[in-house]
């Protein structure tokens, strides 16, 4: 269907919004109206701008408080609307969204309601001119869509139909089943906006918190679908006010938006890209650092061995189990400090994955590759981190792995598939920028096919950050999208790679054993486990001895261990036992505040 | 009375928190669980860390859930608390704070929860630790104080007593009439907090928008007048979980927090610090830059005249009726281009308004002054500009400016007095350090007594950001407090200073004729102006011609305009009608938006 977007959504001026929307490749926009009035052109320079940019002009909005039981204000109303209409002319915009009126005067009579849309429709006829009626869930006296949709019936006038908003709808906890009782060609427009789930004023969330559809708590997607279903073949058109978009880049944004309303589309059952293919587990995790020495030593003491050097790159292979790490001493630059750089995805069909990648608007990325190397697509992360798509050891395919000669020189003790050892890869821990977390959590989902956790608040010594996981179905590709607390220069926190043991308590003696440095833990923490549950003898000391964090849900329990931090870096040892299902978010706060005092102590120690 | 703070107010660990608290000026704290658990040091290192800096800890909390219905619950949370205790002794805290359950689990019985209370209290008692029992507003089946208090009562156990917290009592609407009807030696403990009025989740309300006493919309003052007439003798303390203050400077945001605590003593009527000298108006704005010839064009072609030469410092004064304007060629440093640097505030005792100043807390700036000038006190406002308390031309008192000498080189057409022209300053506009504007608004409340008006959220092309002024009764001084939408490099947008006229027509033109140049606002800014409003023949072409802004309220009209911008500040031309009590708040989106237009012209001109 034609994809529209209103210029409210994104940041800038409305040059600039338009210029972002053609790039993204939307068909139309919706004109907000105090974006024209405040924007440097005029209305007829604006309509050239958009041809130009291959844009119709889909709807201006929003014409308030029309409706009233005072003659007089319903006749500046009108005064009102000619001179909007006359506009609309100028801009070339043929339909106008009359939102239903917040103000104590509006009337409670809907025959006197549907009078006077019927007389403004029968003005703006008059101009070629449409009127889309749409109750906001605040309105004063009409608020839900089927009573908009009972006055536009009654008003019966072919210039006037009804708005259906997404948020309104959905955020009143209205049954959108109605929906396909009205007749597709009276739903002149279908605006679509999502949001988090959230006990608040319906105002508030609605101008500060909409997202893009599959960014949110709402079945937007299956309220598209009851619209088409009724006949409606107008544009799907996203409507957002968000705080964070109005800050961020709108090229970005406008693309973000592009791939909700293609995913949403899928999920609607309007139109079918290329299936998702969904990864089974991290293939390889890339370290970049321009000096690998201290991540060398720390991955030894973890166990690791190295197996392999790639054979054009100064590139080396790490293996313990089916925990597989790459040291890359090249492109460090990009980030300050060793950092996370590149994963890679096991997935059954990486033709297939590019191919849903490209068409979700994923940024494919060239491939850098001597003619020997194995082919290896790969897609950008909205955070910059790469992602391959991989299929490891399978034989009839091409194998990563062949790109690397074999090392001999594992050291004692480690290498793959050492008894008590790490065995793969648990998860991996990216912070987001901050413009980008939304954008985030609708990219792994709808280019990867992973189903996103609920969003979670912790505390972390100088501030709330937000954490978000993604996850297969089966739990083998787990990955953790943070979030700092503000734009700035706390972006750049830690990410981290988790790795999987069946035995922690053995694994992380034998880190202390090789010389490795577990994060000091806080006795006081121990004290609180300690009231908290009712350990056997012995064990908690155990934990207290090895610096190991507790966790249980009512699934399992969950055991866990940190490294030092290495630049941007640091590893996790966990132990699920049944079938815990987090990430010990529990103790996080703990956690940060470790981390923060070995920061303090190794600045002194410097 | 006694003042104490919770850890959780601020940012940072456990150790830093305490030395901020204690330089602040506080007595104790409540030591948040959380906080103790992730700290570095263990509770008797903490309580050592305490006593060197002269804290009490007058309370560990919070312990949850421990009323049950179930006996086997019941045995646990016994077993937690005898943990707690434990810690509480090596702590040296001998009062706990529980608070009300929030499990499905709680007891509906009042008896029984007594009953567990009872014995929760007989084994604390054993400790030589009492329990405080606070009601959540979101507990359970214990959710307003009187609930709590009877249960309290019913329990009659020496060691239990119940506390109030003005949160969770004014956020549920709670009457707090009933405090009084308490025993004042059974109110244990009392926490305050305020909060901005919103329409939301309470549990959410309270974890991220609590703000100090004075900063939200509670009479906080007023719940704590009736504590103390009930016989409460125990600290004023703090508690307040604010998502900013989590990122701000802890030492920064322990002073805010004494400053409100006197405050708030000050209006219940607790104590008597010395009262408030109102400011009159602006005695001067003082315009910092390294080159102030852009600033000398552009105050000339606004008809100001330079009326003075500051004897020893390289200072010009330029005068227009009662509108004074320094610009200061030294000292511009401090920010990046030309800026302004400091008020004169018109006050009718300086001596008496510095005294209170310092009794709030305000950093009482260093006089730097030549053996000749006239004394002069200023003040540090909390976004570094400095405050000076001046009396301009009464006989018998200093003047500031006597240390000006005359500059008989005003320019033709300008100068004090002059027909239609400038008559004074109406208000100033001060963009806020993103983390300190609720410190801003209670500063400018408590040490100038100035109101507060409502926050307002305005748009501009890159994201939204807030709004709050604050005036005297009379309005004759006003100053706009505006921050940007997060953290970061936005924080150093323009300020500016309005200017006062009488006929904004006839000033707008001769500024014109001056060869000064005037933001250009939009056409289509016009257009919808008279789409809303019903103009005289003539008015809107001459408001169009003029780029001239209109706005208006149910008090009167507001005629504005601006000037180009010269480093971060620029001038605003304003006539007031009638009782106009805004700023143009309206108009705000499309002056944003027309000075990033003019920025990128003036960008791609360079």
């Amino acid at each position: 269907m034609r994809k529209s977007i209103a210029t409210v959504s994104l940041s800038g001026s409305l040059p600039e919004k338009l210029t972002a929307v053609a790039a993204a490749g939307f068909d139309g926009v919706e004109i907000f109206e105090n974006d024209l009035i405040a924007a440097p052109l005029g209305p007829g320079d604006i309509r050239d701008r958009a041809a130009d940019l291959g844009l119709t002009i889909d709807l201006y909005q929003p014409f308030r408080d029309f409706e009233s039981t005072s003659e007089k204000a319903l006749a500046g109303s009108l005064r009102r609307a000619e001179r909007k209409f006359e506009v609309m002319e100028q801009l070339g915009a043929d339909l106008l969204l009359v939102c239903s009126s917040t103000s104590p005067d509006a009337p409670e009579d809907d025959d006197l309601t549907a009078a006077q849309l019927r007389l403004l429709a029968e003005r703006a006829g008059a101009h070629g001119i449409r009127i889309a009626y749409e109750a906001l869930a605040w309105g004063r006296r009409v608020n839900t869509y089927d009573h908009a949709w009972r006055i536009v019936e009654a008003a019966d006038h072919p210039a006037l139909g009804t708005c259906l908003d997404s948020f309104h709808i959905l955020s009143r906890g209205s049954d959108p089943g109605g929906i396909e009782d009205i007749p597709g060609e009276k739903i002149f427009f279908l605006q679509l906006a999502d949001a988090p789930l959230m006990a608040m004023d319906v105002l508030q969330w609605s101008r500060h918190y909409r997202c893009f559809p599959g960014q949110g708590g709402f079945d937007v997607a299956g309220l598209a679908a009851r619209a088409v279903r009724a006949g409606y073949r107008g544009p799907l058109s996203l409507e957002v006010f968000n705080d964070v978009f109005r800050q961020a880049d709108a090229g970005r944004t406008a693309v973000d938006a592009m791939r909700s309303l293609l995913s949403l589309e899928e999920s609607a059952g309007i139109a079918s890209p290329p299936a998702p293919v969904v990864p089974s587990g991290v293939a390889f995790a890339e370290l970049a650092a321009a000096d690998t020495e201290p991540l060398r030593a720390l991955l030894g003491a973890l166990g690791f061995a190295r197996t392999g050097r790639h054979t054009g790159k100064p590139v080396e292979l790490w293996e313990q189990g089916e925990a597989r790490v790459l040291l890359n001493a090249a492109g460090a630059d990009r980030r300050e400090g060793p950092a996370l750089a590149a994963l890679g995805l096991e997935t059954p069909d990486p033709a297939a994955a590019v191919r849903r990648a490209e068409s979700l608007l994923a940024p494919v990325l060239p491939r850098r590759r001597a003619p020997r190397d194995a082919q290896l697509d790969a897609v950008a992360a909205p955070d910059g981190t790469e992602l391959f798509f991989c299929r490891t050891g399978r034989p009839g395919h091409p194998d990563w792995r062949t790109d690397f000669t074999d090392d001999p020189g594992a050291p004692d003790g480690g290498g793959p598939g050492a008894a008590h050892g790490v065995t793969r890869i648990d998860h991996v821990a990216l912070t987001q920028p901050w413009h980008h977390f939304d954008e985030a959590s609708l990219f792994y989902r709808s280019v990867l096919g992973l189903r996103p956790d609920e969003s979670m608040d912790l505390a972390d010594p100088y501030g709330l950050f937000r954490s978000r996981a993604v996850a297969n179905s089966g739990g083998t590709l787990r990955i953790a999208l943070n979030v700092a607390p503000g734009p700035g220069g706390r972006e750049t926190r830690p990410q981290h790679v988790a790795l999987a043991t069946g035995d922690i308590v053995a694994t992380a003696r034998r880190v202390r054993e090789r010389g490795g440095a577990l994060l000091p833990v806080p006795g006081n923490y121990y004290n609180d486990l300690d009231a908290r549950y009712d350990f056997p003898p012995g064990d908690l000391d155990t934990l207290r001895e090895l610096d190991i964090l507790y966790d249980r849900d009512e699934y399992g329990e969950f055991y866990h261990c940190y490294t030092a931090t290495v630049g941007r870096v640091f590893f996790e040892l966990v132990q699920r036992t049944g079938g815990y299902r987090g990430y010990g978010a529990a103790n996080a706060t703990v956690r940060l505040a470790a981390q923060h005092t070995a920061e303090l102590r190794a600045g002194t120690a410097r």
